[in-house]
């Protein structure tokens, strides 16, 4: 079973069935995650509208910034994401469907996730964009590695271009400088989001009959997922 | 003069002093409003602010829209003006400034502007996107023509992809077609918009000490701007 809630556990080692050994984690991560890819328009639909709500939750970001400077570089994060949306688009017209199309199934669902995660204020909605960008990114990317070679080597280089988010992190950074004692909410703030974005990764898999085996695979990449969503919030210099 | 509210004006033509024979009004023009462009900081600043607020404009759209389909193609059009906007902070940088910085004197200016202009639901919001963008734009670009040859020719390369602004005139047109009733309404709303635009480009103008000729000089092109402000709402089939 995945950890929903990694801070709770201080190094306690989990005991899942496995179907591949230890050793092999990276290949076995990769090879588990495919298996759970699902049809094509179904996830490109999917992360293409993600994309939107990063893209949408960014710009909110832009309007709400306090300087032009703020606005100046939020304007350039919130570019590459839709450049990334753009490259998702243009993938669901290669395989012959119309991108609104391809998006509208997804909307309720991520419109929900949208509103329960923009945060209440300026920092926690920059918090909200890295976090949930992040883990999402890093996930649809891995994901999209189970498609057809052609398919997947194209959404490699989508999700490659990722200068963007270094710039949010550093607005972060400067925010948490100023104002030290922003640390504790902030970091209590990346905990709920990230169990809220979990969950809708969670939703975007596929599953067969067999639900232990599922599991199974499904775990090593969360742990991954969480991994690198730990390291995020070291960078900012805030508790995963 | 220049007339602010050409609505109320049936086609009265309006005497004004001129420094050229009406024979050559395109190449007066140009050569007119090149006498008025402000020194190339103070141009760029303030086109780049207008162009993040047109970009913030344009995202609250997205975030409105009802359908996916509405997001996607709005997000095409924000992502056609975050494009220009990232060619007018490159030119700022390319003059030596820091984005941020050359833009900062406008923000209280421009979102005064912007909130009067925002628009109560989505359709005045996509006619404030549209009649705005449509308005500044071809002014700002007129404006860069009066800056040295090299900016001045980088600055058109800018202005020049215009490829979006037609995927919102469909997006205004089809809500139209589906609620004839919204068009009175709207017409209303094009002309409060056009006033305030006027405004806030005549601010953008350097000026000299010889205010008679400065206003000589500002009428045609005026007329001109108004002229394709015409154009733009007749398009949509409503009256300017």
């Amino acid at each position: 079973m995945v950890n929903w809630f990694p801070w709770r556990r201080t190094r306690r080692r989990v005991e899942v069935p496995r179907l591949r050994p230890r050793g092999d984690a990276e290949a076995a991560t990769k090879v588990d995650l495919a298996d759970l890819t699902p049809d094509a328009l179904t996830l490109l639909g999917r992360a293409a509208y993600v994309q939107l709500m990063i893209f949408e939750n960014l710009s909110t970001a832009v309007a709400a910034a306090p300087s032009a400077e703020s606005k100046d570089l939020l304007g350039r994060v919130a570019a590459a994401s839709l450049a990334r949306q753009n490259g998702l688009r243009l993938e669901i017209e290669r395989h012959g469907a119309e991108p609104g199309a391809a998006m509208q199934p997804f909307m309720a669902e991520i419109d929900a996730y949208q509103r329960a995660t923009q945060g209440a204020d300026w920092f926690e909605m920059l918090v909200s964009c890295h976090v949930t960008a992040g883990f999402l990114d890093n996930f649809f990317a891995r994901l999209a590695t189970g498609l057809p070679t052609e398919a997947a080597t194209r959404l490699k280089a989508v999700y490659a271009t990722d200068a963007a988010a270094e710039l949010l992190a550093g607005e972060i950074r400067d925010a948490i400088a100023e104002q030290p004692l922003l640390s504790s909410r902030l970091a209590m703030w990346g905990r709920r989001l990230v169990g809220d974005t979990m969950l809708i990764a969670r939703a975007s898999l596929a599953s067969s009959t067999n639900k232990v085996s599922d599991e199974a695979r499904i775990e090593p990449v969360f742990t991954e997922l969480i991994a690198a969503h730990t390291r995020r919030m070291d960078a900012l210099g805030l508790t995963a």
